[in-house]
């Protein structure tokens, strides 16, 4: 993966939440690519999605993720517009309606705003269960309060906002829907409990406007009347993610990240390595004395998304201003919370989090 | 509008439909962009949606295509995902409730299409015209066969697949929704009796995934119970086109292609250019002796795309061979209809026209 043309500017370090920080090899060869791919004088956003030049990208999408995930054969994968937040609304009109009924696990922000759009569609969406207060945990799932004729149980992977994220995969006797936005490829996944598992690309897989979902083929109706025809799951399938143009450039992006990923080693090994980036952090915020606060119980932190408060909060502007200063960018925390977050995805390089980390010790001392 | 840092390629003529040909600056300044947003060290598909970096290109979205399109204040605009065809369900759904009744005009491929998607989500969407055997044209409105009752009529301005173009809005009296993807700003509109007009943005506006809706607030139903919100063109509007994470890649080559257009001297300017250039074509096929056919009435040929067979279909491959090899490239008719098709939205440059042109000369020199 080479960048032709494109010279590397410096690069700033970027902790955004999503729209977030890209590899800059994946961006040089993007952007090389918009003006000439493959020596054809076309464009990669000028090709037709149905013409040769792109066909070797729609097979990379596929082949690259299946081989990823070690994805059994009765799932699909589904490419389509939107991010994630349009499945909110298409998981109930999909996979709920058989009995109309749905269990939602509500453990922050992104899951209570999926059970609101659900409670919209199904007359029987209900709360099994919800995060508690602080120390911040999803309980246990003895304690869930179940319906037996649920068609799914909801639960959020990884909630971006709080910085909660499951160990694990729920076990539950039912078929589980995972919205794995902001942890998606960032470890490996056990599938096989899962009726579907989605996720928006502006995190691992590149830019905004893209959305993949894995699913079981059998779970999906055929057709749902009185829905429209992009709402419709099976639909999508039937055209393998082509009903309608697909987003191309958020295409080619998502193929050049799958390379990426592979490149580094594959699941196992950005595992371990972002561990390693979310372990370096905490251990900061821990070891402050309570000048940096993190609220969520350590078995439920999330490795991808660190939010944190400034004990005393007169400080904030002057650590946004600072860290802007020492090259650390977009560590305001979502507009629903205050405070901080600094964002772990797969890109985001280890000496990134050095940075932050000398500048969260350094801040401390100056102003604790 | 200079590029930094990236150094133009030989850039091949493409004739494609969409994803369509791009100014080359354009796709320049986006490939610097990418790297290296105004000096920020951040990409500009690495940034906050909501934050002050990208709140220029939102506003610019808004305010060059309301100057552009000299758009009244009760008009508002919605950027939303997935380009035009979600908008074949999307309207029924938001603009058809009130009586469930709706006028279609079936003038081509994708009108057929949309006519098709209102049937499944109105009980009373009917065919008010249908475009004529050859020689094709769309029959005076006088003789349209109209609902008293409908909640809206539709037509496809242009028609990308057929190559026919309305010289201008319907005069009926009902409010119009227009779907205007293949010849959005490719000159001016009279938006007055429109409720609706949208466009995706993949010819005149930039890239995939993205589509632009221009809509009478006034007739928004604030909301349709059991339907997605993200399928509600009122929260759409209530959140300024951002009830989630927009493209905004695509955001971004829109504003800049916004700013080409304004550069270009704006709609009236490029409806001279436009007109020059699709009467160059025409004119050579039509002095073709029936080498090339079209069979579109000359009041109705549009000026985006423009469709033709060969006489003897035998050259076909030829054609497309020899072609590719004197680099004019994506010349392929659509899928359902075959032969050939010369797309020239707004950026196809009058010398690639030219070009065209005489290619078609020379091989009926060769061939006929």
């Amino acid at each position: 993966m080479t960048a032709r043309g494109v010279s590397s500017p410096l690069r700033a370090r970027n902790f955004g939440p999503g729209p977030a920080y890209l590899p800059t090899e994946v961006l040089e060869r993007l952007a090389s690519d918009l003006l000439d791919y493959q020596g054809s004088g076309l464009g990669v956003a000028e090709i037709s999605h149905r013409g040769p030049l792109f066909a070797p990208v729609r097979e990379a999408l596929e082949d690259r993720l299946r081989r990823l995930l070690a994805l059994p054969a009765r799932y699909a994968i589904l490419w389509m517009h939107g991010g994630a937040t349009p499945h909110f609304g298409l998981i109930p009109l999909n996979l709920g309606r058989r009995r109309g009924r749905a269990d939602y696990v509500v453990s922050g922000h992104w899951s209570a705003c999926a059970y609101e759009e659900a409670r919209r569609l199904l007359p029987e969406a209900r709360v099994a269960a919800r995060a508690s207060k602080p120390p911040v945990a999803v309980p246990p799932t003895a304690s869930w309060s179940l319906d037996p004729e649920a068609d799914y149980v909801y639960y959020t992977d990884n909630e971006s906002v709080d910085g909660i994220e499951f160990p694990g995969a729920p076990r539950v006797a039912r078929p589980l829907v995972a919205d794995m936005t902001a942890n998606f490829l960032s470890r490996p996944i056990e599938i096989g409990p899962h009726a579907l598992v989605y996720a928006g690309a502006q995190k691992n897989l590149g830019l905004t406007g893209l959305g993949v979902v894995v699913v079981d083929r059998e779970l999906l109706p055929e057709d749902l009347p009185g829905v429209p025809r992009t709402d419709v799951y099976a639909a999508h399938l039937a055209e393998r993610s082509m009903l309608n143009t697909p987003n191309t450039v958020a295409w080619y992006t998502a193929a050049l990240m799958l390379e990426w990923i592979e490149h580094a080693g594959g699941l196992e090994a950005l595992a371990v390595r972002n561990r390693r980036k979310a372990d370096r952090l905490y251990a900061v915020l821990d070891g402050s004395g309570g000048f940096y606060l993190n609220e969520v119980s350590p078995a439920y932190r999330s490795r991808m998304n660190v939010p944190f408060q400034l004990a005393d909060p007169a400080l904030l502007p002057v650590f946004l201003r600072e860290a802007a200063a020492a090259g650390l960018h977009q560590l305001e925390g979502h507009r629903s919370r205050g405070g901080l977050r600094a964002s772990l995805y797969n890109a985001q390089p280890e000496e990134a989090v050095a940075d932050l980390a000398r500048f969260l010790e350094e801040f401390r001392r100056r102003h604790g």
